[in-house]
Order: structure tokens, then sequence, then C-alpha cells
């Protein structure tokens, strides 16, 4: 884990949790990071933890979105956490409303989902 | 096999594993002889192996994506497995999203996508 950033594996799941406000060039780390940790690991899904973040601006919400489209090229579903109501708000009045991106309320909801993911994967 | 990508039948799966950088004209002969080779062998599932490319830019992109829809059209799904992060990322930023193709993170994950839905369609 060479970022600042750190990323756990938590059974096929990495969570990525953010802990301080992104700047550009840790934003950037991150999202090579991530994808790294993807390729090595093997992960089936990824969860971002945001709900450390009491503000996102435009970069860092096209970053976010980004990093879950990337994963998904290489095969791997992403979740988004924790949003917080205020950085929802922003968002939505910038008009980025984080299309196609799955969010959820919390990491326990955003660990079901994946799990739910999976098992459908398993079994269909 | 005309063609110098190696195509092979695993089960109901053809696999395409494309080992060097492509070329426009290795591309368009890809093309021709994946489609080919579903016809003559009926394949159910069609997996294209791209780990080995460090870089894919937008022709290919597009070749890849458009060989799955027309794999599509003949009755055949394909996934795309083995993509590295840096390819990924880069497709990201161009805006290619590689939208309504599935995509795997390793040759094993795909053949068990495979797996499933053959599993599926022979069951519903």
């Amino acid at each position: 884990m060479a970022g600042p950033i750190p990323i756990l594996k938590i059974g096929p799941t990495l969570l990525a949790t953010i802990q301080l406000e992104l700047h550009d060039t840790v934003v950037d780390s991150f999202q090579t990071d991530v994808l790294e940790e993807i390729e090595k690991t093997g992960a089936s899904g990824l969860i971002i933890d945001i709900s450390a973040l009491e503000t996102v601006d435009s970069y860092v919400a096209r970053m976010l979105a980004n990093t879950a489209k990337m994963a998904k090229l290489m095969g791997t579903e992403t979740v988004i956490v924790g949003m917080r109501p205020a950085v929802a708000a922003t968002l939505v009045r910038m008009g980025y409303f984080m299309e196609g991106i799955t969010t959820a309320l919390s990491l326990e909801e955003g660990l079901q989902l994946q799990r739910q993911r999976s098992d459908a994967g398993d079994t269909e």
C-alpha cells in the first residue's frame, strides 16, 4: 500500500477508506493504487468509503466515478458508501449525478451488496 | 486458424488470446477469424484475453467492443478478460467505457462466467 489511503481486503472485496480531504495528487495516486490492488488481489468487488469527507469537489467526484468505471472495465464492481447529505446536495446542485455508479448508505450495506452480487454470480 | 491470434475451443467456449500488440491489419483479420470460428464451431461463448496488452488505442478498443457486439448478434456472449489497470485508466480517460461489454479479471473468472451463463441458459 504505497498511497496514504488504506486499501484493505475483506474476503473477495477491497475496501478503500478515504479518511482525509483529498488533494489532487493524492487523488491521482489513489486511483492508480486501487487499480493495481485489484489486479494483484483479484478482488471481485471494490468499496470506497467516503463517509469521512465533508466536501467533494467536481474533480474528486469525477475521479471517484472514473475509478469505478476503470474497475468495471477490469471486471470489478464498485460501491461508493457513506456519502454525507451535504456532499450529495452539492454534487446534485453541480449537476453531477454519478450516473451508473452504485452507492450505499453505510459500509455494512455496501458489503452486503457486494456479497449479494458475488452470490448471484455464483449461482446464476 | 488462419490469423496470428490463436483461437482455441474449450468446451462450448472459444478462447482468443491476444499475445502481441495489435496492428490495424491484424485487428481486422482477427475480427473476421473469430466470427468465422463461431460459425464453424457453434460456440456459445467467446472469451478474449487481453492480459498481454500493455496499451490499447481507441481503434483496438472499438474493434474489441464491436467484435463482442457482432458475436452477440450471432448468438454468442463475449467476455473480455484481463484488462490491465493502465489500459482501463486510459480507456476511461478517453471517455471510452465499453458499455454493454462484460469483463472479468482473469481467464478463470471469464470461464466461470461463461459456464454460469450457459447453465442459466440450459435451465431457464
